[in-house]
């Protein structure tokens, strides 16, 4: 079984709990919106966080299945290939994800949700530096196909104005996973690099 | 080739170009931001609007591609089917462009940009009855298949209380689209329904 999927998995179960606090701290907002607009802005992100929800509920198992049947964890295999672009979105939907609870931290600053709203928005941070190792890694091993058209925020592109980016979520910071220490370009994966195995094995030639 | 991939294709290129107007309308509150909140606020739909871009790239010359081979539109296909899932996403994509373009409209509504947002609050509006219209056919004639995870708005989700909802998303306006007359519920396809062709064609046992 592969040691990066099972992080994953774990990650997406914790961002599910946190997927159902965070719509449960929303709820009463719209309900007692103030005005339409109020409302339509709450329920705006409850609703892509219920999506990221249901997206979630579909990717797990297929994960899970995945895991059981590592000898068709290969780069021929189209399914896995499609798997691995999936979970390259959910990356996308961290980063989104903390962009939510951010914005949550401006109007819940006051409120007793504040405390719960920054763990989760730690949380989310620390996962979404690993899931970007790990992405890192995984297009190592495959050649650059786990990358998926959408999986990277506007804040770390190249080629985009820097006036459109939040300073915040353009810089790493530093972390503990043994994996990540090396930074790829996800969009020009290094051709160089071996086909390597799901173990966390790094090849260089 | 499918009278339903054609209008698609013409949608996804004219929310294309929406989606570029619309970056570049929230460009200046972006980069004249009032404070850290506004700036993010403007930013992350930016963003979100972008990924959708990415998306749409890279969506279009695969339809394009499957357009020019429709002997492979088949149930047995993964990789058509799997095309069919990632255009159900990009319905969901355009509901969550009309609530971008309704939130934009109380924020921009005394200024130049109103008129132009209201252009395509209403274009959009018009695909996204499309879209579902044709989704629903495409899901008849696929069996189900055609439904992605994460398809579908909190907006009209049975089992959600009322009180999530935002009322004018969650009535559909009568159409002119000949195909769109019959609703079909998209998460429990009629299984009597038998399996038809890309053409339009409908038998119903």
């Amino acid at each position: 079984m592969s040691e990066q999927f099972i992080e994953l998995r774990k990650m997406f179960l914790r961002t599910k709990d946190d997927i159902h606090n965070f719509m449960d701290i929303l709820t009463p907002r719209i309900e007692n919106a103030k005005d339409d607009h109020e409302r339509l802005y709450y329920h705006h992100i409850y609703e892509e966080e219920e999506q990221r929800l249901d997206r979630l509920n579909a990717l797990i198992p297929k994960m899970e299945s995945s895991l059981e049947s590592e000898l068709l964890q290969t780069p021929e295999n189209t399914e896995f290939i499609r798997l691995l672009q999936d979970i390259s979105l959910e990356k996308f939907g961290l980063h989104n994800f903390l962009e939510h609870l951010d914005l949550a931290l401006f109007t819940f600053k006051d409120t007793e949700y504040a405390e719960r709203l920054h763990q989760m928005r730690n949380t989310t941070n620390t996962d979404y530096q690993t899931i970007k190792g790990i992405m890192n890694l995984l297009n190592q091993q495959f050649d650059g196909a786990a990358f998926a058209a959408g999986s990277i925020p506007t804040d770390e592109k190249e080629g985009v104005n820097d006036s459109l980016k939040i300073e915040k979520y353009t810089t790493t910071p530093a972390h503990d996973h043994e994996d990540h220490n090396e930074r790829v370009t996800e969009k020009k994966p290094m051709k160089r690099l071996t086909v390597g195995s799901l173990k966390g094995k790094k090849e260089v030639i």
